[in-house]
């Protein structure tokens, strides 16, 4: 199992105590002995009790652990512990652990480094491994080929059943589990999938290149957006996606377990993008960079209500001489900024699972609009009714009554139309939506509200 | 392939054009040839195509198309589509495409039929499939029970690899790809897990019982929710995760397909519930049925938007003699407002993909109140030089400032906390949580700005 690390406690003992090293001697032996002892069922429960630890006795871990345990925990922890954990360690020891991981899992754990420390770690490493990992970070991090695991079966189209089978058998010592074996031609080109499932119903004699001819082969280019790609692995129920050049070179396939955490990631990044957060924040973001991702959205946001604010400045005059103006317009500026937030989720949460054509966008604007007039004609007259009887002044209500039934169909209009509109300009669809549709909100209530009220009651 | 349809054209016809059938005689050779002609990479494909169809000419297609496809496009489509075409399908055709469908599947796309048709249905297919599809039905559709895929490998610990090996190569031919094998004892209750890989790793002579005596399971119980299951499996990148009774008896296998599709949901009703929409809307809900949805929330939050007008009521002799107070107000609800649905976006993500307990509760509302209170501090210095400037009133700036400072603190502070509130009472962490919080924001906002205002400037 643990065929690279040659690491003995003696001369770990020794680096932790060199005067000159950034690490202060911590005593890690108890937190080892528990994770050598396997007291944890699986390498994300020792990544996350690793995670909990003080970042020297972190490092003294990764020392102290065989390679191979340090390898699988430290691909399961968040980023910023395996950024600071690769920082802290010894560059020979970074590369023993390196070394033991998938590529892709050690790309991903290098992406967060600054160039000069991942060339630098990268030194250490085997030059094989090394080429391989340096390919991968040249990807983009958000497209196929960042994404992409290279540890796969790949099989050429003029063997047999049974000679694949045994490379199979073979192979499969030293990878990942293979959910498919990948035919490619002899120029490397893909050419079919099979799973072992397949392979091992085939006749034992039949030529690869037959069994996969009258394939329909799914693959993804290797710079398709990560979200697409789950998309597509998603609504096929693959298990693995290969990815391809330009030229149908199979380059390496993408997994399910990745696509799970872009999911996860995709729904957070809408949620926090449409109020401005971060959008790779989560509750263990320093505070202080929250403030500076949320700060610019929150001057934004200040910025619209000004906007908002110097309508209702036009109409100080009436609100001067009728003050229950002012506690009425909070009310319609509210209701149609709820009513846009509605459909505005609507629409964020389907254009994260499917593509919009143009016609699909417009029914689906015009449903907003529908449910929009509906749910204002319906407030509206409620409104009516409860204005009239509190302020013993019809032409109130009905101002009051149709103000917000016209800012609740606007409302539900632009929480529609923003987050199309958006991905049209070939923005996120969600970044700042609610921010952009509470000031129309509230604008336009405002200015229809108090613009009806200075018509018809003065 | 097809071998239980024998399903011939001209019965077919027959039927369609028998004069009491609810389906009237529409034509639909040209698309049933384009699916048997495999003109669809995939059954997903075959399914969106016949969903953008006709009910009539969907019908007729499963009527036409050789069980086997009927059952994997059908098995594709979206829950409304497959409900609409059950419901007016002939008894014994409905009945020959349930029993080419895996029982976890025909049990989904039964689920949402009323009882009655169900059982009518249940009683054309064969007695040990539809036994096993009333099981599944039996469990709530929540949970890992409602999800579970019963079509299994199961070996009895007992055997030897080779054996299993065997074995396995036998029941593939007709069942889903199996990821893993699952080692049973005498009883049927579960005691490891091999994958295929593994089994063909093993010496062809040991005993399963050995290869899986050193194991640390990890399995999930019938009636934990489908949530739960998903934040296991993906936590430990499993394909599948068994499911088991309170005696640890194997009742089948939760698969990572499934886990997708679940994630999306769930974090489609974070975000449609955190705005009082309907949790599995989407743009293809009747539009009616979202009125009758939002609608009472829009309710509720005029309900909460009177109480805020309730305290700019109680101030409405100082807005008329200083109606600039009115032009100010919006402004530090909104902001406050903003600020607070940032901390509510970052927990309701968080508990989505993980589990809270109450020291991390605390230092997360912590750090949400450290981010309003730099953010409302930051805000308010720039407020208090904008309106100083604007009105010449440093008295109105340094009011104006303050309750903006005061309520962005609270903002942060309700934002963070209601998620955890909300969760703490059994409740969905994100439901109506925006409009809760609009409420408090604007209604303390109002409260405190107008307040001081009084209590300063008059």
């Amino acid at each position: 199992m643990n065929n690279t690390s040659k690491h003995t406690p003696s001369d770990s003992d020794l680096q932790s105590e060199a005067p000159d090293e950034k690490v202060v001697y911590v005593d890690c032996r108890d937190e080892v002995a528990h994770i050598s002892a396997d007291e944890f069922a699986h390498p994300a429960d020792a990544a996350e009790h690793i995670q909990n630890l003080t970042l020297e006795k972190q490092v003294c871990m990764m020392q102290h652990l065989t390679a191979e345990d340090a390898a699988e925990a430290l691909a399961e922890m968040e980023e910023r512990a395996q950024t600071d954990i690769l920082q802290n360690l010894d560059p020979d020891v970074a590369a023993r652990i390196l070394g033991e991981m998938s590529p892709d899992d050690a790309a991903d754990v290098l992406s967060d480094l600054d160039a000069a420390h991942r060339d630098r770690l990268l030194e250490f490493v085997e030059a094989e491994d090394a080429e391989e990992i340096r390919t991968l970070l040249s990807f983009d991090e958000d497209t196929a080929g960042g994404i992409m695991n290279t540890e796969i079966i790949i099989l050429n189209h003029r063997l047999t059943a049974d000679q694949a089978i045994l490379h199979i058998r073979r192979e499969m010592e030293d990878k990942e589990i293979p959910y498919y074996a990948y035919i490619v031609d002899g120029k490397q080109r893909l050419v079919g999938v099979l799973s072992l499932r397949d392979l091992l119903l085939c006749r034992p004699g039949s030529i690869l290149l037959n069994e996969v001819s009258d394939q329909s082969l799914i693959s993804v280019l290797f710079d398709v957006d990560r979200e697409e790609v789950a998309h597509t692995l998603a609504r096929y129920d693959f298990m693995a996606l290969p990815v391809v050049d330009y030229e149908g070179h199979l380059l390496g396939v993408v997994t399910y377990d990745d696509i799970i955490d872009i999911i996860h990631d995709e729904a957070s990044e809408d949620m926090l993008g449409m109020v401005g957060a971060g959008q790779d924040e989560s509750v263990d973001t320093p505070w202080l960079e929250s403030v500076k991702v949320r700060l610019p959205w929150l001057l934004v946001n200040m910025l619209n209500s000004t906007v908002s604010a110097c309508v209702v400045f036009m109409f100080e005059g009436s609100i001067a001489s009728m003050a229950i103006l002012a506690v009425l317009m909070p009310i319609v500026a509210n209701q149609a900024g709820n009513t846009g937030q509605q459909a505005l989720a609507v629409m964020i949460r389907q254009l994260a699972v499917e593509r919009f054509d143009r016609k699909k966008s417009w029914v689906a604007v015009l449903r907003e609009a529908k449910i929009g007039l509906l749910s204002g004609l319906i407030v509206g007259v409620l409104v009516l009714v409860a204005v009239t009887l509190f302020t013993h002044n019809f032409k109130l209500g009905q101002v009051m009554s149709v103000a917000l039934a016209m800012d609740m169909l606007l409302g539900a209009l632009a929480g529609a139309s923003i987050p199309l509109i958006l991905k049209e300009l070939g923005r996120d669809p969600a970044q700042a939506s609610s921010i952009f549709l509470t000031t129309l909100t509230d604008g336009a209530g405002f200015f229809i509200f108090l613009g009806l009220a200075t018509f018809f009651l003065f």
